[in-house]
């Protein structure tokens, strides 16, 4: 089975539960919305790009960049939470791209993709694009560097993720969408001031022990086991790790959502495991991801530039 | 070797890690706090109590409630966000009690215990009692039950938590300390209004499926399936199911710190999956494990009531 097939089709998300049509009411808790307490396809059914990354602040200013790229207010102009009830995630639109914070680690981003994918479901949406843009590690790359993820990979360097249902572990795919890699690889040629490349992204459990830093609380590994970890992930193709990606993109994968996943390095793992950059540095990185997206999406919408 | 040794001594925070002592500037980067840019003694040296919680509302509720009942400020005194640099976290204090958001999931607290941990070490705080004050659904005990947890257990009701290792996974034990356990329990007993009891507590990567939901984006089993698991759950003495026990029993039995963990019960899972309580039954809900924390802190301060 070729499972680009998922993709083809009506262009609606897929939910894979039959229990869902048996409810009478569905309560997305940590989005703060719901099937009878909002009109779900009136707020999203136009949505078309849905952007997801770790930050609050900085999906926040994504949607603000987002405004102002499509033309549809003043850099200066606010943008309300959706998800104002609820602290756990944030939720912006502007125009027909959503921009919602996932927190960190692939439990975080797990619970928002639940509810995001029913939340299109609901909404009645087609054709939708989602994409992850974060922040990482870097394994052999200028810090500032742009990943694309072409295949998420776990800790052992296998494109799978282990996911436990009632106490059993099932292993899904986490292969991303390769067209809608390659497009945004396409689009980064027109933006000369950073690197940006297609490679395989590492996702762990967490950022300490689990990506081999010498400076938690705990590290029970020498600096040299931890090169040698790190050199064996370069080798398998591995160009960034973060927290995220496997779960992203096998859920999305099996419910139909074209999804990338396009992470900033903010530094070199082989050169060091503390984040020293100083902050001005950092929220330029940030944008980088932010200005990738913005120029695929106007694309993808046939605007160009008038500024 | 009885791991309760690792209580005694000096009453410091065991950091376990022979690579720190040789760097020269540590930054607490998802604190937003460093060893060079902030006197972490000055500012924490005297914290005797840390709670953490997965949302920041909550977290600083708590701290303005502890300003009260330890007789600081007003209720309706602010609290300042001492991580107000990054918004990964939030972090309070009131008087000798920091309080802490953690996001939701194993990684998300991961993170935060690994940078908090290397903060009480810097700050050179002693006697230490860290305990989590969350939100979780019950197994078969009312909703709003308090449930103080003697061990955390994994999805197949084991007392470990599996942490990978440079691609390696290390078992470690998710024991709490049962002397705090029993402390709260006693305390518990001067708050009538609410049953708390002791048991063991789920820890699962996952809201959904990992939890045998029904209501998730994808759910590939039957109702009698789900509550077969939960029952299995049950009569391994599970009385509720959360998403960070397992990780922060882990990290602070290994560090020294004596750990408790308390949380609420939001749903008894074997009547339902979705959380339909209205918000100000779930807020009074939420306020339960901190009421019974402030009790358990004015108790350990000699303090009386006075109101």
């Amino acid at each position: 089975m070729t499972e680009t097939t998922s993709y083809s089709g009506n262009g609606f998300v897929l939910v894979k539960n039959p229990h869902l049509d048996l409810m009478e009411e569905d309560v997305l808790y940590h989005l703060d919305l719901g099937t009878k307490t909002h009109n779900l396809p009136a707020m999203f059914g136009d949505i078309k790009f849905v952007c997801v990354g770790g930050s609050p602040n900085r999906m926040r200013a994504f949607a603000q960049f987002m405004q102002r790229e499509l033309g549809l207010a003043a850099a200066s102009e606010d943008v309300a939470d959706i998800c104002a009830g609820s602290d756990r995630y944030a939720m912006y639109r502007a125009g027909p791209v959503l921009s919602i914070s996932h927190g960190m680690g692939i439990p975080s981003i797990s619970i928002m993709l639940h509810e995001l994918i029913k939340l299109l479901h609901h909404a009645k949406c087609r054709d939708v694009t989602i994409i992850r843009i974060g922040t990482s590690g870097g394994l052999g790359i200028e810090a500032g560097s742009v990943v694309i993820t072409d295949t998420a990979v776990d800790s052992s360097f296998q494109p799978r993720f282990e996911q436990v249902v009632l106490g059993d572990v099932v292993v899904r795919s986490t292969e991303l969408d390769k067209d809608l890699a390659e497009e945004l690889l396409a689009c980064s040629r027109d933006i000369p001031d950073f690197p940006t490349l297609i490679g395989h992204t590492m996702c762990t459990y967490d950022f300490y022990e689990g990506q081999g830093r010498l400076d938690g609380a705990l590290c029970s590994f020498s600096s040299e086991k931890k090169l040698e970890y790190l050199r064996r992930a370069y080798e398998a193709g591995v160009r960034n790790i973060e927290m995220e990606s496997s779960a992203f993109a096998a859920l999305c994968r099996l419910c139909g959502l074209k999804a990338a996943v396009v992470c900033v390095t903010l530094l070199d793992r082989l050169e060091g495991d503390q984040i020293r950059a100083s902050h001005e540095v950092l929220w330029e990185y940030q944008q980088r991801p932010q200005r990738l997206i913005a120029a695929f999406i106007r694309k993808r919408l046939g605007l160009t530039r008038t500024d």
